[in-house]
């Protein structure tokens, strides 16, 4: 850690800092400059975390050296991790593609269209039984009755199932259902929900927040691995910029920024990151192209007549082409898609 | 709601759309243009909802023309509405100051700020017990023990006393302690949260999301007041914006447009709003011309000792003289400040 | 256009817009509604400019139904536009590469690279010989001598040459030295340089903006032919967002976006929409695969000693490596990669 | 500066990295910690410019001490710069109000406009001849007829004019007619234009950049002080964010920032800043509370019929009032305004 002192910091102030980075057992160090006097702690910076540096009126700024995150990072889990998602497994130099439609309306709907992804490939399902809507006149899911439903496409396709949970209460009931338990891009900062997470070992998948900065995702998953849950898959899904054009805007060189420094696999999400259904195929490949291990995607059996997330979802036969149209960009990345 | 039609769309496409209209009992026009046809559906348009017509492939966008939210909305509710928080009034024409520590740290620390703040004015005690980190690394608040030394603060001062829950499970138990239930921006869109504070009739101070839209934040309120509750205090605390010389950005000019639109009360946070202690006084008074309701602010009797959030923090003697400073403003500007 | 009339709007009030809307030769429509009047103007919407219907108070919003552009618009030109630059094309099918260093340093500098980029199959050569820089004491480029090296360079490789213009005096001396004129992210909204370039016929290559919504890209481009100039090219190079993790943030939905409103050309410059080179070659092949017609990327012989962007140029033997990678993508989505 | 190496760094590339910053006349630090070596370079950090030493691929990060800006900043000129507009002083603890129509549409209407600012107590004159617009086919000013009118109405009401200029050509003519040259948000950016104004002693208005951090905004104003033109009055005006319900997020708490660090005078733009002309009182007073040394004001004598910006446009009434409300205010704060 570098902590530069304001222009008018005394000896005896740069003194009380260097005491207080002792005490924590970091080596303290005094660098006078010509302008400002700066000072070092190195060690385990996590340490000085405690001390609040950036407190002190004496302080102008504090600059941090090495990341705040350790389990998710790959200075100590160098290979990349593989989360198994009921006999799916995601991450290792495959491509994994989980579709379904945002929200379980019905068991009709959830049949015909978790069929209609296993035939074009998907290796997993998705489907919203608790829906986080901005509104609170909007269609908000089915609740127990479309875990159910999401249980039995589940089996009657094979795939693994993935829905999301929003709150503590109802962890145990979806897990119970399901194979892996998404945390929504709204609750990216919820503490609370990503410590029960933590405590289990059903697979996350966890999606990026809206304003998070890729750094706070990375310690979103570190919240998740310290309760001792290692599997943890990242999801990029967009973030809230100036633009109005999409809903979203899709960081794809967020993937590429996470491989280099995390172990966990990523996933893209190319319908909440544009919302517009003819812009999910340019970027799923896109995605595909950039490393990603695998895909969000929503498919709908009937988009015009979907209760949520219509104008993003993919028709069937749309989802199908994209998949046709990913084998040999898969083959010329040279990662396997099944 | 106005629905614009692609230039492909044929009068059987768009027939079929005025009788989806007609079908939830609002009236649809056709409006054939040169370049395009234009459809409109008058009557309530949150019976559209149930439509979904941007999810139509022959749809190019829909554009409502009336807000989404009602219950909050000054259309049904002209007056200002008046939240109690103890024997303390939020909005109604006074400037109402909530001062207290980031979280609670120590019975001493929080007795000696309250009867600081108490002492220059402060009308409610803020002192978080459950503290949402961005790294599971940092000081986590100390829970009950916690609370308990809130309301002994509270007590000794005869402040009401607010602080944040963070999930559902621990509504009651932190509500038995307080007078206001904080939730944080991180919580803003966490509707299974909102709906459980809905249910009861304690106050809530409702923060603004970092990545919210103002119209987001009236949804959210709405949420509350649909399930029952209509004290809700609304509070900008920044957004987030690729400003990095402030912690968030304040957005200050959606007080004066909430508060023509919403008859909430609506506070300001300047100390998340910036994150640095020297902008809160000027912000303060910012936020008391442009017609605040009051502030929630960060005050610690010793802040590069606290344990979070120091470098916002004011130290007891600035915020009396910011006190001092905000009452001649609060006469200018005809507003209560007792 | 969509008129909503604010609630307490009269009978009156909404017969004289109708009436103005009337005068510039619109078809008017007066849609009263349950809570709101709502009114119509049919016909091209650009005359309504002149109305400002927005500036009266009785006006709460008012909704464009067609795009402000016309030019660069698909309805009137339905065909991919394929622009010459020297010998080589843009658009039309092909992927074409566009490489070289940020600033032209020296004779030495820009004959190394570009001999490198050429044999690794860069179609065009970049060098800035004006360069924009945030700081008066940086490096602002060798100007004249920098575009005679430039020039120098692309007649040994047989390459076009790009370079910036800053500025209108400089219009004419940039463009007889090279084969395309850049107008960077800075000068997008320069519109007195727009339109000088539009009065000429040298290939633009036109960078959007930090700020720019694609639409606004698309304004910027409508000037630019609106003079008359038909061979612009457009280029994504990443918006300015909170994400500190990279420079800019790559907003790549923007590609498919344009090329489905727009037949222009777009371009993508992984250089600066990630500011750091092991993130350029991954989103050179999003690029690729997305649907970009080619890139615009900075290499450099030596970067450790680049007196500009030297963190996000490339090294010539990464540049290689990246150029035979993106071969068996092109393939793979069927575009001519020469 | 701070320099953090890569993990796999050695002792030798550390080496040669000091040697350059020796040879640069710069005092060298090895800091060797547990995780990572750290290098710093004690001195005038400026020196290091030239030695990139980001674009080492040994190198993480590059940490800066010292701010980039110099002649604006307060270490070298630590009081407050006053300067003169016409006979009008901006700067210095009076708070000075700059208004009048966007743009300059004819003379009954700049005169009209003039005269009701000036009695109720503008202090200069504003009014567009060459106007930025998004789109090639919105009003684009009077030109050369416009500026001849601003300068009559100048002459009329005594008050000095500003107007914006938009290219280096067009410099001289326009500061033949007025007593201020505006730099517009768009072309913050534009460094040709900002030396050309530097190289002359006529005040400069500088707005601030729709995706300019707060520290580009004062390396803008370094260019024009660097050659040597001191007259500089910078222009909060807001900045480009995802919030939709203004038209730009007015970043108040860029003032108390700035005026910490700068010795310039620093004015706000509340019309640009909402884009809502309802906004406009309530933001102007914030902008007083919190220290802005006065405004840049939108005001039209019939903003229905405005060209350019009506919706954001003040009727002379409401300036009246909002000038009335911001009397008791000034007294309030200690600052003068006449």
């Amino acid at each position: 850690m570098i902590i530069v002192l304001k222009p008018q910091a005394t000896k005896r102030d740069a003194d009380a800092i260097l005491e207080r980075i002792a005490a924590v057992g970091l080596r303290p160090l005094f660098l006078p400059g010509q302008e400002r006097v700066v000072l070092g702690a190195l060690g385990d910076e996590r340490a000085l975390e405690q001390l609040h540096l950036d407190s002190d009126p004496m302080v102008e700024s504090v600059k941090p050296i090495l990341a705040p995150y350790k389990l998710v990072g790959r200075e100590i889990h160098p290979h990349d991790s593989i989360v198994p998602l009921g006999a799916t497994q995601v991450g290792g130099g495959r491509f994994t593609v989980i579709a379904g439609p945002c929200a379980v309306e019905s068991r009709e709907q959830m049949m015909a269209t978790a069929k209609a992804v296993a035939g074009s490939g998907a290796r997993a399902l998705r489907g919203g039984a608790y829906k986080p809507r901005t509104s609170p006149y909007s269609f908000q899911g089915l609740g127990a009755e479309g875990l159910a439903i999401l249980r039995e496409a589940a089996d009657a396709t094979g795939l693994p199932a993935v829905t999301e949970v929003l709150d503590v209460p109802d962890v145990a009931t979806v897990e119970a259902s399901v194979d892996g338990l998404q945390v929504g891009a709204r609750n990216m900062h919820n503490y609370p929900l990503l410590r029960a997470l933590g405590a289990r070992r059903t697979p996350v998948l966890l999606k990026r927040g809206m304003a998070a900065r890729v750094e706070d995702l990375l310690l979103a998953a570190e919240y998740i691995l310290a309760e001792g849950n290692p599997n943890v898959i990242l999801c990029e899904r967009g973030i809230t910029t100036f633009e109005t054009a999409t809903r979203n805007t899709l960081d794809l060189a967020s993937v590429p920024w996470i491989k280099s420094r995390s172990h966990l696999p990523v996933l893209v999400d190319p319908s909440h990151g544009t919302g517009l259904r003819e812009l999910v195929p340019p970027m799923a490949k896109a995605a595909l192209a950039c490393g990603a291990d695998g895909l969000l995607v929503e498919v709908h059996c009937d988009p015009p007549r979907a209760r949520s997330d219509g104008r993003q979802s993919l028709f069937p036969e749309q989802f199908d082409a994209m998949m046709r149209e990913l084998r040999p960009i898969a083959d010329a990345v040279g990662v396997e898609m099944t």
